[in-house]
Order: structure tokens, then sequence, then C-alpha cells
């Protein structure tokens, strides 16, 4: 272990994952958080309630698309979603760098309050602390929240053979949004953030029947770290049809430029449903309402166990890794 | 209102009730939101829960008894405790600042994993994000916690003449250690902030019958600002027994020489209690067994309504006021 924090420890990939396996789930060791996903699911008495916390970093804090309020509201009610949860009720925890602007401040909680909305959840409790000038760089937002399970087992240690991998839209529009609103890249594009929030989404999948096995947003990490995720967890090889994973023109030209995989940047409102392969239809059809862009991108083998391999049009194979070093700092 | 936040908009005082009421309130409106005090109370089918959430930011990281991983969990979990809840469930959300010590972030986990123990509370979910150097000073714990509610109704606006108020300790040694620590005032003296948890001593006043109206620790703007809520929460006037308040030499001592008043200092272990006349005696024996300090400070009357009186030893009066003005940044 390194003696100092590196940014790549919050990238949401490798070296990510070790400070939290090695750090964190070492002294907190739980039934609850091992089995935890995108949210932990809790017994009080006879109820069974989703719980997830999410701190929001994200700069610059208002970009194309979205700002950080909406996407403090979004990125946790989402994680409840992936659950199969519906978000109920949200605390927030606001610290704010004096001499930060109330304007902003308003415009950024008009953000959350509308989210809030979609999601029919509720803001309960709250925090706020003001840090000196120069000690944080204007602000940071925790959200966490509790929410009503709808859909129950939803689990990335459930996939088999049986199942059938779809992502919910074209990826990256979040990672390369923020990445372009950061350098001061000019785009004549449509390209904004993604972020959105995807229990609407999810309600129709449950209310219309689908057999969902697991779900996930392809937040940090992106797609790639998602389906390295899933492909270790329930011990299953993911083959995923490098072609058929839907990217923008804009996001791949900026992958282009820089040298980005698409598949390690950050979405905000797209995830991965592993779901059964009789629902594949169904499943899509919800999807596309929402989306155009929906699409199965992967199936599941037992060709190579725990790892992810990228077929190319040219019958080529290779491994997708879950990506690591330094991505994109204050990505979310 | 103000163009720009200001470090007394943190404070717990005057200013950041205005900001709470003025931005968050009003965007996020709802019943839940406004009946809530230390935590929320919420409904899930069946079940009571408690929630509630609490930023960290304090500055030093370490001090005199303490440390913010232990104020992390005693924050959350105090304030659990004060609706009358076992904590049970926390998320943990860390933001770090790239570079930060790796030693030092185990300190921190290994005393958030013992507070959790006295607790018995377990961490069900977490984040953790890192902020590139120098737009984060070192670090900010976020904890959210749900609890078991053991003793309901618990509530500031229910305090009548029937009550009377008791502090569980004595008062403002978290405030003065930070103060002096961070002063570089070296002090010969015991002096050690009362960072505790306070679920333990809750508990022994509910199984022994203790008839509670209120509870409250005693945190940013300190008993001051608890008093003053509780007087206009409850419409009544809180006469307080100046000479009762109990101030140890140490922090006596900082407060003459700072002209600080020790009733606005922060504390972290220390609460304020509104029972029935009754069960004082029964109360007081209880929360001695943890500090000999404990004593009555004060009553309630009809004098001045909403208002707290301060009655000196010399027969004067004056009124005790909700702290104001930028007290001291980053105490908790």
């Amino acid at each position: 272990m390194q003696k100092n924090i590196t940014l790549a420890m919050g990238n949401g990939g490798e070296e990510n994952n070790k400070l939290i396996t090695d750090i964190f789930y070492k002294a907190f060791k739980n039934e609850i958080l091992e089995r935890s996903e995108d949210a932990a699911v809790l017994g009080f008495g006879n109820e069974k309630i989703a719980m997830s916390t999410d701190s929001f970093t994200v700069s610059p804090i208002f970009f194309s698309g979205s700002d950080i309020g909406k996407l403090s509201i979004c990125g946790t009610c989402n994680d409840l979603a992936m659950m199969g949860a519906k978000p109920k009720y949200l605390t927030v925890g606001i610290i704010l760098e004096e001499g930060f602007s109330i304007k902003d401040l308003q415009k950024i909680v008009r953000s959350m309050k509308k989210e809030l909305e979609i999601n029919g959840a509720i803001v309960v409790s709250g925090d706020t602390k003001v840090m000196p000038k120069g000690t944080l760089d204007k602000i940071i937002i925790n959200t966490t929240g509790v929410g009503e399970i709808l859909y129950d087992g939803i689990s990335s240690n459930s996939i088999t053979e049986e199942d059938t991998i779809i992502v919910s839209r074209d990826i990256g529009c979040h990672g390369a949004t923020i990445f372009a609103s950061r350098e001061g890249i000019e785009l004549e594009s449509e390209l904004k953030s993604d972020c959105t929030s995807l229990f609407p989404i999810v309600k129709k999948l449950i209310d219309g029947g689908v057999k969902i096995t697991a779900l996930r947003d392809a937040t940090r990490g992106g797609v790639a770290a998602v389906l390295n995720e899933w492909a270790k967890q329930s011990d299953i090889c993911i083959e995923v049809d490098e072609d058929s994973i839907p990217v923008s023109q804009e996001v791949y030209g900026m992958c282009e430029m820089l040298g980005f995989e698409a598949t390690a940047l950050a979405n905000e409102g797209t995830f991965c449903l592993s779901i059964k392969k009789d629902d594949e239809k169904k499943a899509l059809e919800i999807l596309k309402e929402f989306n155009p862009h929906a699409t199965t991108i992967a199936k599941v083998t037992s060709s190579h166990k725990q790892k992810v391999i990228l077929n190319s049009s040219y019958g080529t194979q290779r491994f997708l890794d879950t990506p690591s070093g330094e991505l994109l700092p204050r990505i979310c």
C-alpha cells in the first residue's frame, strides 16, 4: 500500500477498489456491507429498506446538461433505483466555501428540488458547514437516501448464462462533457451530460414484468468497471460485441482526440442491465421509450471466468479491464 | 440576504438558522423536514425510524481527547440518540485531499470503528472521493445514520413549566480544546474535548423510566443555542441560574483570556435535557454515573416567552441570546 492518497484512489477503478477493500471494508466488516452493492439492503422490523450515500465534488459545478445539484439527487436516487428501490427519504449535507455565491447556491438548490420531485422523494434532514476561503474549492454535496424495495433480490452475484446484458443508452456523455468544459474545449455540438434520474425507467421495467438479475449505473469507471465487477462477482465471462456499444459521434470524437476509451468514461444516467434472455425484447421496448440507443451489448459465457472480453468486428478479441490510473478527478 | 456565504452562516447560530430557513427549508419544504429536530422521524410501513446526517470538517483533525473519526461517528449517533433512537445503520462518505497520509486515514478509521462498537451500530454503505491537492484541506467526513426509536415523542415543542432543565456535564470543552490547539496555546492542563457517544447514557435514562420531554446535544452554538431554540419552539421562557452552569477551571480560564462565553462554545458529548420535575433526582443520579458535574441549570417560566434569561448571583438579569457572528469555523 502506498503512503499517501492518490487521485487514482478516487477514480472508481482498480486503485479505488483497493483502498476501499484494504482500509474501509477491513475496519467496518459486516455482512450487510459485504453484500452491499449500489445500495445496502437493511431490515427494520418487518420492513426491508435500501440505503445509499454519495458525495459530489464535480468541477465545474455547472456544466452542459446539468449541475452539481441535479447530480447530487440523481446520484443517490439512482443507486437506490439500481437495487429495485423507490427513492423515498434523502438527507443533504452541504459544505460551502466562504464567499460562495448565494445566487449559485439557490440555482443548485432549485435543481435539487426539481429532481427530487421526479423521484417522488423528499429531504428529511440536512446539515450545512462553511469552510474558510481557500480550504475547499466552492462546494461539496453529500446526499444519503433510503428507499422502499419494490423488486427484491437484485444482485451482481446472480448473473448466469441465461442472462443478456443491455445498456440503457449511448455511453460516456457525462465524462466527455466534464472533460470538455474543464479543458475549455468549445464543442459546436449537442454534447451534454446524460445526468438523469433512473427510477422512472426502472419502475417501468418492474411494472412491465421484466425479470431483472442485476442493474448498475455506470458512473466512475464507466461501463468497463461495471462489467468487470459483474464478471468477478458472478464468476462468469462477459463477452461484449464492440460494435454494439452505442457511442455518439461527439463522444467518439472526444475519445479519438484525447485517447480515452468510451467504456471507461463516467456516466450519470446510463445503466447496465442483466436480465433473463426471454425478456430482452420487452426490456428494450421499454428502454427505447426513454432513449432510442438502448441496446444489447454482451452475452454471458464461461470462456474466461471473471473476465470481460471485447469482440471486434474484425474477429479479434481482447480483455476489457477495469480502468486504472488517474482518470478524471472530480467527475462526480 | 447577503450575496455571498460567510463563515457565520456555518456557526450554528443566527446566521446559520437564517441560511437554512431562507434557502433550504424554503426549497425542500415538507412536513417531516419541518418537524425534524436532531433527527427526522420517518414512517416505513409499520416501522418508525430516525434519520440524521452530519458532515465533519474539524481542524485540526487530531486534537486532545478525540479526532475527526470519533467525532464523525459520535456526531450522527448522538443526533439519533437525542431523538430517543438506538443508532443502527450508518453510511460514511469520505472526501480526501490528494496526498493525504494513509497512516492518518487508518488511525481515523480505527477511531470510527471503536465508536461504532460503543453505539452498537454498523456501516452499511460508503463512498470515497479524492480531490486534487489544494482543492480541499485534508479530509471531510459525512456520516448519515438511521436508528430504531426506543422512546417515542421527544420534541422541543413540548416543554412546559412542569419541566426542569438539566445539563449532562461541564460545558465548552470541545470548543475550548479546538481553539487552544488551533492557536497553538499550550495548556498545562487536563483540557480535552468532551467528544463522546451519548446513546449509552440515553439508554440508561430510558431504561430508568425518566419521563423525557426533549434532549439536545449542545454542538455548534453551544448551550445558548439549544436553550434559545427550545424557548422559541415551545413558546416558553427559560430562566437559567448562571452560577449553576458547570464550567471547568480550564474552560473558564480560556473564556476569560479570549472573551468567549462558555455557553456559546461547542460541545460534542454534552447534552441538555428537559424532563418532568418529578424525575429530576432519578435523572441526575443516572447522569452523575457518567459525569459528576451533571446538574440542573434552568427552570421553565412564562415571564418572557421565547426568551432565555440568565439570573446572576448578584440578582441581576440579562437575556442569553442565540450566538451570532463568526464563532469558530471548522469546530466540528
